[in-house]
């Protein structure tokens, strides 16, 4: 007779290119959330939280080089019974779910609405070493402003919302520049093959990696790359180059001299002059504002999403310098970026609603703020209360307690108390630094013994016989002063 | 010849069963979780943010009355090449995904291991008048003590958690019964038929509803409801339905009086006198940290969940009154509830791990809070700079900022300055508590105009001659006197 299969036991295993957040990891993203949400609020930014879920057809197809439907996210058909058999998909973004709600809810939203959003967005994308298909994105967006005035807020809020969170000024720069500035450029250079033109925009786009000489390549013949192999040219003589690279390169001494760069560099074209004339009053607002340019400063070279800003875009910049993972030093890089986009809401309502905003790369911000020792330092765990004598558990339930009523984290032991060792390895674990010991000897004696686990380690890493008979790492102490005590210990250590 | 057809517009409409949460909704849902994770961190017990989306094969089908594979859940199949065609679907609550993660990472987690979770769950259901397919869930648990001091421990956080958040003391109550114990009862019955032990669950479950009489009937022959329809009952003699309704109305004057009810109704069953020990020793654990019955009792009415749980069962009830849809006055009813599960891990691992948690209804507890007029007063907007000079942005954007940097929230007006009537509409939309005016003359003058829109408001709606004498609702001051004048008028309603 065969004998029966038992049902295979499931995986315990997160799906692939997904993850879990433990312990410091959630609290410390929740705390620096938490700071950008009060520098939004004072800005007089309210917060939205939208759906998670969206249709298919809300969403739209905004996601880079997506041709295919529901390619780059997570979707499937509702029922027709639950949903009409419509097409469900989870956001990849905050900004499309903004366009939707700011769509369905318009008349009953302020004009201009700001709005503050942060949560985690889902991407259906092949998951790589740091890159997972679950993030979290925090945005701040302001609709229906057509003021650059409504631009200049964001960088500035951008500025301050940096220092909140603990990236000192010098240690960050958010620069500023203006699509139409680039769309100048590409009308006084005469462009009308629209695949040249994209040409074009793909090589502004490499000027951080390749430099000037190299985008001049680019835009004539072609050049050689470090790997060896040839890449193509877009095929401009140097003359109709030139526009590019003086617009690339603009950026001077101070505010005034790139401004006179860039109307040089866009010679006759009005979109230009606009583009320029716009990053004026941005300087000026942020002038008045006391936001300078040690913090804001107008940069032609900061080129980001071409197809899908309309006008200002920003980016802000980490600038101390970290190792990589080949140990050469380089700057730590952008954090957050946005800019004007005029369109999204157009979609649903057919009326163009000017909008402008900026992201805040999460996990980016966190790692930098790790890096400036701002977060992540060592964790202290909560003082254990050790069960020596398992038919006392209401003792030691009394101590902690007492303990949390005075606002000390505190918890009993509640695994197996048979070995004491197994009690310290877990106060080990939750690296506790105090630990709580009342046998059936202290009891009777109406003391208790108060462990100092950070003293004990150091002296089992090697303290001298002097630092060991200075300071006890174990005390014994009345029963009614274990509170006080445990809080001296801890203040030692805060 | 045919008029080409346009593309539809997308609809702007959230998927149906989901919704926005908006402003206060988001930032007093927040604030009361940030002081619950206060509580649970005091407690011991480690933030832990899941994945949103698992495989289908680890959250299993914990659902109740779900049969069909994926009902209950938004579910899709990932491609070959992204994910091995695994079936993924969307957390429908925040305990399965805890099995999961345990099994997963149990080697480099403490054990016991107390972690607290928020966060939203999917629920794939039909939706209905205040019931989304998106929610909030915050959950505490200890996975790996068996010891019923986990149980009680969990008792006192939900009973201080309830009072942190702004439920007085006497408001509620925390109520603890054992699922042993029922257990025992029905042992004591001598019920071997499952489908009769089903149907007498199913009728204790009831015991709120129908009360003693009603499950004396349900119990025996059957019982004419209020709609007229007559329910079959179970078919017990009136003696084999005693062992049920001693259990049920156990409830004595004090927790020994009920221990002592409850033995009784338990004969000679093992399990069920297992289950009065634990009962026991649960409330002495409470009265040790000081939690008295009138915070935390036993309470043999609580049934929960009868399939899931294994050990002690609790449940929070808010016990002041409101007025229910057609007025009359009712509790306010469960908030929170939890017990223990022993066999979530082992479908993973084999092994069966003892685990107890809680879960708060973050929506319930939130509209409790605005009963008691916790949350949601009044919401004060931003101070309101309006613009009379659009050329003059500049001036405007560095009142805000010197606003903005005494920690006062405020904006500028970012739409079409033109219509001087529309800011102020807009200033009354954003609940704004004062309006900043300058304009060409009291910039000549080195002054500005402050509008307490607050009493602006109450003298529109009818204040007396005198009311308006002694307070005008709109002050001249200088310049440089600015944000003291607007402090001053917002401490008046601080």
């Amino acid at each position: 007779m065969a004998k029966q299969k038992k049902a295979p036991r499931p995986k315990a295993q997160t799906p692939k290119g997904f993850r879990d957040y433990f312990g410091a990891e959630v609290t410390e993203r929740a705390h620096m959330l938490s700071q950008i949400a009060g520098v939004y609020h004072r800005y007089g930014f309210d917060a939205l939280e939208s759906s998670a879920v969206e249709t298919v057809e809300a969403l739209g197809k905004f996601l880079p080089d997506v041709d295919r439907p529901n390619e780059g996210v997570f979707a499937w058909q509702e029922t027709e019974e639950d949903g009409n058999g419509d097409w469900l998909a989870l956001r990849y973004d905050l900004t499309a779910p903004l366009a939707r709600v700011y769509a369905q809810h318009r008349n009953d939203l302020p004009l201009p609405y700001r709005r503050y959003a942060m949560g985690p967005v889902w991407r259906n994308e092949k998951p790589g070493p740091g890159r997972y298909r679950q993030f979290y994105q925090c945005d701040a967006d302001t609709v229906g402003a057509a003021s650059v005035a409504a631009d200049a807020e964001i960088c500035a809020m951008l500025s301050d919302t940096l220092e909140v969170v603990g990236i000192p000024r010098g240690d960050y720069i958010v620069r500023v520049n203006n699509r139409k500035v680039l769309n100048g450029v590409l009308e006084c250079m005469g462009l009308t093959d629209d695949a040249q033109r994209d040409a074009v925009l793909r090589t502004i786009d490499k000027f951080d990696k390749v430099g000037e000489a190299g985008v001049r390549e680019l835009l004539g013949r072609g050049r050689l790359d470090a790997s060896g192999a040839y890449i193509d040219g877009v095929g401009l003589s140097e003359e109709q180059a030139e526009p590019v690279v003086a617009f690339l390169t603009s950026k001077g001494a101070d505010n005034a001299a790139t401004l006179d760069n860039l109307r040089a560099a866009i010679g006759a074209s009005a979109v230009g002059a606009d583009g320029v004339d716009e990053l004026g009053r941005i300087a000026e607002l942020l002038a008045a504002g006391g936001y300078g340019p040690d913090r804001i400063v107008i940069d032609p070279s900061v080129v980001r999403g071409l197809g899908y800003y309309t006008g200002p875009v920003f980016e802000a910049e980490l600038t101390f310098e970290i190792l990589d993972d080949k140990g050469r030093k380089r700057q730590f890089g952008s954090v957050a970026g946005g800019g004007r986009y005029d369109d999204l809401v157009k979609r649903f309502t057919g009326q163009a609603v000017p909008a402008t905003g900026v992201s805040i790369g999460v996990d980016r911000l966190l790692a930098a703020l790790r890096e400036k020792g701002r977060v992540g330092g060592a964790v202290q765990g909560p003082v254990v209360v050790t069960v020596m004598d398992r038919d006392r558990m209401a003792d030691y339930q009394a101590m902690v307690a007492e303990l949390r009523n005075a606002g000390i984290r505190a918890e009993v032991y509640l695994g197996n108390p048979k070995n004491f060792g197994n009690q310290l390895k877990y106060a080990d674990k939750r690296q506790s630094p105090v630990a709580i010991i009342e046998g059936g000897d202290e009891k009777a004696g109406g003391v208790v013994q108060i462990k100092d686990l950070i003293l004990g380690a150091k002296i089992a890493e090697g303290a001298t016989l002097e630092e060991w008979k200075e300071r006890p790492s174990q005390y014994e102490v009345p029963r009614d002063q274990m509170v006080a005590k445990v809080q001296e210990i801890l203040d030692l250590y805060a």
